[in-house]
Parts: C-alpha cells; sequence; structure tokens
C-alpha cells in the first residue's frame, strides 16, 4: 500500500457514528444529509426507465438531454452556460475527483481554504500533490470570515490549484462577490486554475440572485477561464444516496474529461439520469421548498443554541450545519464522543474538518421534523447543566 | 490540463462507432456489451427499493449484506472468502481505478499484459505511473498465448505492480492454472502486486470448475498475498449500464480501500446494491443461461468466419469476443471505419488495444439474436468479395 494512502484520515464524523451505532436513543445530525427522502416523481422517473430496460452503458459525459437540461438550469441561475461545458458524474466527490485528476500532477502545490469537508483536501493527497492550506477565521459572534489578503498571498505562479468550497461545510461561511473577483483576477494573474465547490449554492439564505442562489464563480468568469466549478444533485434534489452530479468546464477541457469519465466508472446510470431529468423539469416545485424547510431549521435551531448558557453559534448566510463551539470544551472529538454516549446526541467533531476547527461542532439541521432539533437543544442544555 | 491526460488516447472504438452514429442500417459489435437487458427480477429488486425509499447514503464499502452475499458467491467458485476481503465499487472501471490509486505512486513501475481493455493501460498513466507491456502473441491458428519467460522476465524488484486481465479483452487468451502458479511465485519473490481483472471469469467455455469460471488468482493466493481481483456485475448478470462491481482483496487493505471509496464517489446507490442481491441469490438461473447462449454465439460466429476466405480466427476459451484478422488488411482503424461504411458492420479496431493488436478486428458476439452474427459475416463476405 502507498504511504499516502496510510496516512490519510479515516473519517472522524464516523468514528463518533460508529461509537452510537445499534442506539437507537441517539439523535443523529453528524452526517450531511437531510432525513427526507427523494421527491416521489424523481423516483418514479428512474423507476419508468427500469421498466422501460434502460440498463445498458450510457455516454461518458452524460445523456446529450441531461447535459442540456443541467447548462439549462444554470444558465437560469448564472447567465448563459453551454451544454459543451457540462459533464455528469457519479455525485460531487467524483466530480471534485475528476477535476483534480485533470488538473494536479504529483508534486504540484494546491491550495485549500479551510476548515473544509475533508474529501476536498484529502483528494490532493491522493493524487501526490502539496496541499498548502488558508484557515478562515472565527469571529467573536461565532460567524467564520476569510482573511483575504492571506489567500491572494498564498496563490503564486506555483499554485496549480485553488481548491475552495462556499457556501462552506461545515462553517457556512460564503465567499461575497468581491471576494470572488478579487480571487478570480489573481488566479488570472498566477494561471491557477480554480476548483469551486459550490454544491450548497441553492442552501444560501441570504437573498443574493433572483433564484436564491449564493455568489458564484459562474457569475463572473469568463467560458474561458481556469474554472471548474462542481454540483451535485444531493443537496437541491434530496438525491444524495443516487450519487449523481456535474462539472461545469471550459469547452475545451470536456473532451478530456470524457476520457476521465471513461477510466474512472464509464458513467452514470441512465435510470439514475432520467431521475435527475425530472429533478430539474420540477426544480421550482422541489427546491424552494427544501430551501424555506432547511431556513426554518436553521432560524430554530441557531436561537435555541444561542440561548444555551457557554454556546457560541452564528447564523449562518448557507449550506445546512450549525458551527458551534461550547467554552471549556476544547478536544472536539471527545466532546463529541461523550455527547454520543451521555446526552444521546450525535454532532460532528470540527476536527474532522481540519485544525483550524478544533473545538467545534458541527450539527446538520436538515431535520424534516424540526421538533427534533428543538430536542437536542434540550439534551445539550441538559448535558451541560450536568457538567456544572 | 495535465500533459498527461491530454496525451491519453480518446477510445478508438468510439471513433469507429461515431463513424457509425446515426445510421440504423449498421450491425454493431463494437462495444463489450451484450444487447440483452437486465434480468427482469434484477430490476424489480431496484425498483422495490426505490419504492421503499432507500435513497440515502450507504457504507463506503458497500451493503454488510451485499458483502457477505459476494463473498459467499465468490467462496462457491473459488474457495473460501471472507466477507472483510470484499469492497463494493461502482463498476468493474472504478474498481480497477481504486486499486491502483491505493497501490501507484507517480513514478512506479507497472508491468501489463496486453493487447487489453485500453482503461487498464490508462489508468497507470492518470496516476503518473511508467507503463512496461509484456505482449502477448498471436499464433499461426489466430489464438493468442502468453511468452511467460518474458513476463516472469519483466517482473523484477522494481515492478510495483502487475496488471493482468484473463480471460482477456479483446484476444479470449485465458490464463492457465501453471501460468498463474508461476507469475504468483514470481511476485512473491519480487514484492509485486497483482491486479487481476476477472470480469469474464464466467464467460469461460472450457470446462474449469465446476461452476464454470476460468482459472482465479483466488484458487491459489493465500487471503494474505499482495493480490487485487476485480469483478463486475456487468457480464455474468447483464447489469453493464448499473456500474457496479467489487474487489477482493487483502483483509487488511479493506479499511483503505474503505477510504478511497469515500473520496472517489462515496458509495453505490443502495437500490443499486439490492438489485445486485438479487442476482446473486439467482445466479443459478441468471449465469448458466448467459453462459449456455454466449457459447452458442461464439460457436455460431467463430466457424462461420473462419470459412471466409483470408480471415484468421481462433475459437476463444473465454471472453465474449472473436478476435479475427484479415489478410491484406494491416490498418485496423481505417478497415473498421470502411466496414461501417461499406459493409453496414461495425467492429472495434485492434489497435484500440494496443499495438501488438494492429492489423486485428474485435467482434462482439453476445447478440440475443445469434442470427445477427450470420447477417454480419455475410455483410463481411461480401464486402470482402468486392475489394477483389
Amino acid at each position: 500500500m502507498r504511504q499516502a494512502i496510510l496516512n490519510l484520515e479515516e473519517s472522524k464524523i464516523r468514528e463518533v457514528a460508529n461509537a452510537g451505532m445499534g442506539r437507537g436513543d441517539v439523535l443523529p445530525f453528524w452526517f450531511g444529509e437531510s432525513d427526507e427522502g427523494t421527491p416521489e416523481a424523481v423516483r418514479a422517473a428512474a423507476i419508468a426507465s427500469l421498466q422501460a430496460g434502460e440498463t445498458f452503458y450510457s455516454h461518458n459525459l452524460g445523456l446529450p438531454e441531461l447535459r442540456q437540461a443541467v447548462a439549462d438550469y444554470a444558465s437560469r441561475l448564472h447567465g448563459p452556460v453551454a451544454a459543451e461545458r457540462i459533464a455528469i458524474t457519479s455525485g460531487g466527490v467524483n466530480a471534485l475527483m475528476l477535476a483534480m485528476q485533470a488538473l494536479i500532477d504529483a508534486g504540484d502545490e494546491v491550495v485549500a481554504v479551510t476548515p473544509v469537508w475533508p474529501n476536498l483536501t484529502a483528494q490532493p493527497l491522493i493524487l501526490g500533490a502539496r496541499l498548502r492550506c488558508v484557515a478562515l477565521q472565527p469571529q467573536a459572534d461565532g460567524a467564520w470570515t476569510l482573511d483575504l489578503p492571506a489567500l491572494l498571498e498564498a496563490i503564486t505562479p506555483q499554485t496549480r490549484l485553488l481548491v475552495v468550497n462556499a457556501p462552506n461545510n461545515p462553517t457556512g461561511w460564503t465567499l461575497s462577490r468581491a471576494e470572488q473577483q478579487a480571487i478570480l483576477a489573481r488566479c488570472r494573474e498566477t494561471g491557477t486554475w480554480i476548483l469551486s465547490d459550490e454544491v450548497y449554492e441553492r442552501l444560501y439564505y441570504a437573498g443574493g440572485s433572483a433564484l436564491g442562489a449564493a455568489p458564484s464563480f459562474l457569475d463572473i468568469a469568463d467560458a474561458h477561464d481556469r474554472l471548474v466549478v462542481v454540483q451535485s444533485f444531493s443537496k437541491s434534489f434530496l438525491m444524495t444516496g443516487w450519487r449523481l452530479g456535474w462539472l461545469t468546464m471550459p469547452a475545451a477541457m470536456t473532451p478530456q474529461m470524457g476520457k476521465l469519465l471513461e477510466f474512472n466508472t464509464s458513467c452514470a446510470p441512465v435510470f439514475v439520469q432520467r431521475a435527475a431529468l425530472t429533478a430539474l423539469a420540477q426544480t421550482e416545485a422541489i427546491t424552494p421548498r427544501i430551501v424555506a424547510h432547511l431556513k426554518g431549521c436553521r432560524d430554530t435551531l441557531v436561537p435555541l443554541l444561542q440561548a444555551v448558557p457557554d454556546v457560541q453559534t452564528s447564523s449562518a448566510p448557507g449550506g445546512m450545519y450549525a458551527f458551534l463551539r461550547i467554552a471549556g470544551h476544547s478536544d472536539s472529538l471527545q466532546l463529541a464522543k461523550r455527547l454520543v454516549a451521555e446526552a444521546g446526541l450525535g454532532l460532528a467533531p470540527g476536527i474532522a474538518f481540519g485544525p483550524e476547527a478544533e473545538g467545534w461542532l458541527r450539527w446538520c439541521f436538515a431535520s424534516k421534523d424540526v421538533g427534533r432539533l428543538a430536542q437536542g437543544v434540550q439534551r445539550l442544555e441538559r448535558w451541560l447543566a450536568a457538567q456544572r
């Protein structure tokens, strides 16, 4: 086995979840997944495809009609995006890995904004890259912000790739338009590719565009910029388990991506792609309802948490997480394990997302039953009271 | 973009297929896929899972019950294989890529037996490895054989990984037990990992084990040998478009593979895994019928081809391809394109599988309607007659 693979950390989220496995009394908020299943109409489209016998290989880049539907959807959000710039992938994580395979040689320098979903920093290491992290900064109110000058300074002509996820998992931090413009300008100077993970773009509660999307690099970049944007059907369409996402890239890159798709997974199942076509066709019925519900979840959870003594957290503009810290508890893995064992409360430890987030906890508020969130806060409160 | 990715060859099979796109009069035998869809009971299992709302993330390594069912299936074919050695992947090609990510650092030496499915040689190049190829040899009768001494000599302590696919796509060549034993012994000496692509193991027509599988490295290796075997549901269960396969590896490697699965695709869809559970449960009803039909296809096609003047081909012990050459035609890509355009016959050019196979053509005989094969031979005969 390669040392680089042995060195990869196992998920500390899963370590906590494993500690709670088989315990029916734990309220699990550890994973980044809604507990609400895929809309019935979307499932019905996959079922119809299976019944029709669509069980054969499809194009590496995805069904032409799905690439077109994705391009139309992206165009409504961000201005014209041609279908030639789209590739369908087996999930957002697969899209990220494909983009990194296309761009990173062993030894290349990658800059990542952290804390972040650990997959984003593991992938460069799998490919033998050198990783430099620029840390977001927690503010007094519990919100996280970007040290833009530090990031711009970290991006040099030696930087092959910048990896950024906004709205950010786990902090909810979201890039502003001005920050995006400064980053794009800097990367144009240095010749650095931008890999922008925007899978939470619709889970944005701060106004933004008419359709409610967070600021995207697609809004400001040219079609030929060194920019690859990763998207997923998981969050905006409640399709986590389907493993379907897409890449938006310069059109000249698309045939190259077709080769990498062939050599990684060949293609996504046709019946899964049919489900995605229905999801996109019905996005106006599906997505705003999801977003409104999640906003309600956030606006329920965060004030309740803020009312708990010693808890610091902020209402994030995007994503589906509350990110919090509790005075006097600096070891997030130990704290998360104790909360599972002693309070029946399942949260993700901040350390899973990078050393900057040590001492923090991530609470996924994507709960169909909002009452579960209040119940979780009660458990936290009772446990904290018992510590005093 | 990385030069290594730009350098990857686009599929020459697809180049020929593209030349025939939209032409309803072409008989397509170019892709490695049966034209028969997935059995109804298998599709029904996925449909039931979707109806039950199984649309969430699952374990990185696959559903525990599927890993167990795969282990039971492999144990029936090859002797005891523990479920702890199994990981479920998004197709055979994904399994191959994951294994290579686990084993190959940039700069490592990989030895491959060629001609072979081009994905097997592309993946090491994506990961920055140095690739050395050992060529199978065509015999006077059109069968291909391994130059075992040449292969054993090519494997040195510098060889990190040996990649071998038997039954082989495209030639149908199959490793003998004695050859496997010699290769395993040599790789134990040199510390070389064996990555054995055995996806055609059930498509074997030469007797072999009681259940009709081709010789497998699993039959002779210890559970701790440096051996990773790749399997797929595509061929033995008519499930190409589902993108589901598995890896068998030393148990100590499995947690590492779990990390790589997380960072590549996270998991296979649960409803796809439910279909696979049904496929395995019904394998005795499904697989022998497929194999008997394919043997009938082979035994129809090959004698007809052998009766065509100037055509050389042999009845291969495994796989689902006839591999042939036609005297006087040495440029396989040009020949394949002409056959599409002038004869309405869609075959894959040998050059797609390596320079050793230049001048050859691959004919996939997995045809539901055996009559199509005879029709194809007639087209070839007529075209050849017109050339004289």
